[in-house]
């Protein structure tokens, strides 16, 4: 049958004699480029004609114009080209139509990417070798990748050097090689071969995540998050500082445990989504400072003494294998640039998910984890800064507190007059105690519903059951024993408000601090990134007073923003040049060296907004 | 005391206010360059003044020329600058008289190499971190490298960036920062450190040797050589290449045992000299292409069949963690470009050190081992073939042939009339058995005393006990076993005579063959490398035929060229881009593919030289 084979695609379409190739591609549903939608004008719709059973028409001008010598090898424009002939056609990777890949299915915040990954696959047939020329297989390879898509001499890894001669002798026709960034081959294969992942990592102090995507589609396959297992080591950054030089070997320790965290990680995924794990041929990181140095081998011990130095601030790539990580053997690691010892990579990829850096209002960006890092800016101007939160926003140093998962009170109602408290569960089990939002929606209510005063104390005006002396002095119950999973009382205490107090206060502190420095326009929208942010109702955390300028913003939960950017980077390479313009751009704030962090600190300690409804008694 | 120090020599001069600093550097023994002699033309002297008790000398005109704003941050011509003050003087890499080295202690072939290390160590001190300007410590370390040596932005390896926070930390002052080609830093230590040190290796099908190098002096601190352990799972490479694929994990176990040879020989070394193996950041290897393949883990089996392609022709530079070669841990190996399946960096590397591709005469190089590889040429043209010899050049596969060790015997004297033989042995110690050079001038010897016809059969005229009958037909008892090691007699059967005919008639053939090609003058000049070539008496070698050209050629043995090769490629790198033009430039020739190799082979087979002596009788 006469028919066009579009490669490498492999899709079909009749030749009819009058529509041009770019007609028949479009039809066919071949992605192929034309800027100018066939209008002959932008030269981007470059085919190459690889088989055809006739001789092909004879070249325009414009190709003969655009091609030069390549015309007799089959390059062509394909609007300008009509095939009668039954023919294979291949559309190089330049002139295919980017994916646009949309990574969430929340609208609220959608992450439109263009499908740009850093590795892609090749498919080419290599000469045979002769007698009395010696051309080495490497060299036939290299010839092969260079007529057919013009990439110059790739290097090779070693490991993939190895698998040359086979893959070059077997029964099947042609190899595909996968070459990152058009300048070395990282894997090769026999035959024609779809098929090319990456892994997105963001390493929290608390929770890893790591996000499986096929890099031919943009797909997202499978998501998988963990605890940090380094929290055995030290509940937070400085705690694990510390273990890296009290314990013997303590810094192997931590970086051993988070290297098998990821790689569990990468095969819970991959199990998932039915594909090998040495397929995964790229790898991108994410992580605040700390958690970057402990995952590369880093002694982080001077992020913690003044100036806080990190040892590097620029992206790195690193082979899979130098760091252990277990995808394909000579894939590599991209890790995302660092601000300060404080501003990792996590706050970078904040900025380059949300487009804060194009935002013309201005944002202000709060990634609520056991560091609070803080991002004040527009496309004009950014400031940034880290305080030490604690954990509290994940639900640490708080009698019932735990982490967002099944049975964790994520919301709740308290009637004002009856006191009774409705709670919403997560997956709406028995509450076994409350994630970071369920704290400050609990907080949040007793404000409002006068329990909690200015100061943090309780008030002594109401009577209830529900409020009574505990271990920690009076205590409010929110759920009872008979209700919850563990058949025991969930209480907020005194002592649960003052660390709340305590992490909302460096939050609100840091916020204003670089909202006096920014001198610009009012802040007209915040974003709420991290677990805890992302589901913390924005009313809420007006009432806690986590953020100034709640009266001119818009609150909007942006989910785990820092996980995004990591996936953005992985399906984009041209992302990695945005988040180190970011790094560049970005001014930091060192809040320890600032007087004025500590006036705030304290003098926003209290919760003015008690003072609003103590009026209405 | 006023006296000005010469970094990084540490030499001492006293300043008179008349004296340059050219002057007073040559008078205290620094190696400063000045290719103009001090007649400020030529602008090589440069040196940078550290430190100054006193204000400098206004530059010149000629300084700020060549200096621009650098002036200012103490560069200056040191021809032109006369010191009054105390001060601290830098001599930068580039401005240091490059050494002359000379390889070996034997006049008769040196190799003079001027000293030019891919890798150098570079002292900076490095900005200490200031709060509130977050520049990172690779940041600092750059900086500093960037603004003492103009050496921008080198990457840092993983391994070393994690020793980076320690070492910038230290009691001692500044850092020294071994640096690869100026581009990749590949080791760090505190303080001023010197001691730089690289390995070259020559990996035969038989024997392997490693030369331990001084990269500061271009002194050779050791040489130690071992039997290639591959020898257990075959003789010679066509046994090794069937090993790989009859045998499971063959290729694995071939490049397991090589590799540890060579980190054993790197042990040896070590100790003798007195140096750890992690200050080892360099090492280069030649070899025939299979053992190449073997080393690197690359499937030879694609040598043994036709057109014998091999996998790779370029050098290459793998990380010596990826081999398993145990020196510094982010040291490169560098692997020597090969030519042919059967032509290999070794050949490459004798070719460079002879200097056969400057040579204006003609010249016949001949690399006598398991394999025998040939090279004529001159400066304007060079043929290279490659003749499967087999083992007897090195004593294989004839009865009492053994390695050029202790007891060989390594030449010998017949007499004419009594037949009584007198050998010389290596060591004078009792004789054990016959090593190539032996071989060839026991037959010589034989061929000179009417004992081996034409043919190659013993004459049957000659009545002496010492020609008998033996389990090989005809041999002749070179020494009783009263006087050997083994108490058994040492004999030449008339299989070992046929042994060496096939070999010598192979390298014989393929010899003719080039000079038939080259079409050029005569050959003036013949060359014997390896440690049968460079022992071999000229005159024995021309008695049992080993090449053409006896009449008109000069015959020099020039010892384990290829070695040398590899050494002139650890000390100069330049020396590599000469290797990589030699293996451009070289033409090959398939013997495989030539009847008039056969014809050759065939018709070469008798000792033409035997019917002058057996006229004698």
């Amino acid at each position: 049958m006469t028919e066009i084979l579009f490669l490498p695609f492999e899709k079909t379409a009749q030749p009819d004699g009058v529509k041009n190739i770019l007609e028949l591609a479009r039809e066919a549903g071949v992605p192929l480029q034309s800027t100018c939608g066939g209008k002959k004008i932008c030269g981007k719709c470059k085919v190459i004609v690889e088989k055809s059973d006739g001789p092909l028409p004879p070249p325009s001008d414009r190709e003969c114009e655009v091609f030069g010598e390549l015309v007799d090898k089959g390059y062509r424009l394909a609007c300008d080209t009509i095939l009668t002939n039954k023919a294979v056609v291949l559309i190089p990777e330049e002139s295919r139509l980017k994916r646009q890949v949309i990574l969430t299915s929340d609208a609220e915040h959608q992450y439109p990417v263009r499908l740009q990954s850093n590795v892609n696959q090749y498919y080419v047939e290599v000469a045979p070798p002769v007698l009395n020329s010696v051309i080495a297989d490497r060299e036939r390879l290299l010839l092969a990748l260079s007529s057919a898509y013009g990439i110059h001499r790739p290097g090779l890894d070693p490991f993939v050097l190895q698998k040359l001669p086979h893959t070059l002798r077997s029964d099947r026709k042609g190899i595909t090689a996968t070459i990152r960034d058009k300048r070395e081959i990282i894997d090769l294969y026999t035959g024609r071969q779809d098929g090319l992942f990456g892994m997105a990592f963001d390493i929290g102090t608390t929770t890893v995540v790591g996000y499986l995507m096929d890099l031919l589609t943009g797909n997202k396959l499978s998501v998988k998050s963990a605890m940090n297992p380094q929290i055995a080591m030290g509940d937070d950054v400085i705690t694990r500082i510390s273990f890296c030089h009290e314990e013997a070997g303590g810094l192997e320790k931590l970086r051993a445990s988070i290297v098998e965290c990821l790689n569990a990680l990468i095969v819970e995924a991959s199990l998932e989504a039915g594909i090998d794990p040495s397929r995964i041929m790229e790898a991108t990181v994410v992580g605040n400072t700390a958690m970057h140095h402990l995952f590369v081998g880093l002694d982080p011990q001077y992020l913690s003494i003044a100036p806080y130095p990190p040892v590097l601030q620029e992206r790195q790539d690193y082979k899979a294998r130098d760091l252990g990580i277990k995808i394909g053997a000579s894939a590599y690691v991209h890790l995302l640039p660092l601000k300060a010892g404080f501003v990792g990579s996590d706050t970078i990829a904040c900025v380059l998910a949300t487009g804060l850096h194009k935002s013309k209002i201005p944002t202000l960006l709060i990634d609520l984890g056991t560091n609070g890092e803080i991002v004040l800016g527009n496309k004009n101007r950014m400031l940034c800064c880290s305080t030490a939160a604690g954990p509290a926003f994940e639900g640490g140093h708080i009698r019932w507190g735990m982490r967002a998962s099944a049975g964790a009170i994520e919301r709740l109602k308290i009637d004002p007059v009856s006191l009774d408290v409705k709670c919403e569960t997560i997956d709406n089990e028995a509450p076994l105690g409350l994630c970071g939002s369920g704290i400050i929606s609990a907080i949040a209510e007793m404000i409002r519903t006068g329990i909690i005063l200015e100061k943090g104390n309780f008030s002594e005006e109401i009577q209830s059951p529900r409020l009574r002396d505990g271990e920690d002095g009076t205590e409010f119950v929110l759920v009872r024993a008979s209700e919850t999973a563990t058949k025991q009382d969930i209480v907020i205490t005194r002592k649960d408000v003052a660390e709340l107090q305590m992490a909302r206060s460096a939050v609100y502190a840091g916020a204003t601090l670089l909202m006096e420095q920014f001198e610009g326009e009012q802040v007209r929208r915040i974003l709420l990134a991290g677990a805890c942010g992302n589901y913390a109702d924005p009313l809420d955390a007006c009432t806690v007073d986590l953020f100034p300028a709640c009266e001119t913003a818009r609150v909007i939960g942006v989910g785990n923003a820092a996980g995004h950017g990591s996936c953005l980077t992985l399906l984009d390479k041209n992302k990695r040049k945005e988040a180190e313009r970011i790094a560049g751009k970005i001014e930091y704030r060192e809040l320890a060296a600032a007087n004025r962090f500590q006036e705030l600190f304290v003098s926003s300690m209290f919760f003015t907004s008690a003072l609003d409804y103590q009026d209405d008694f």
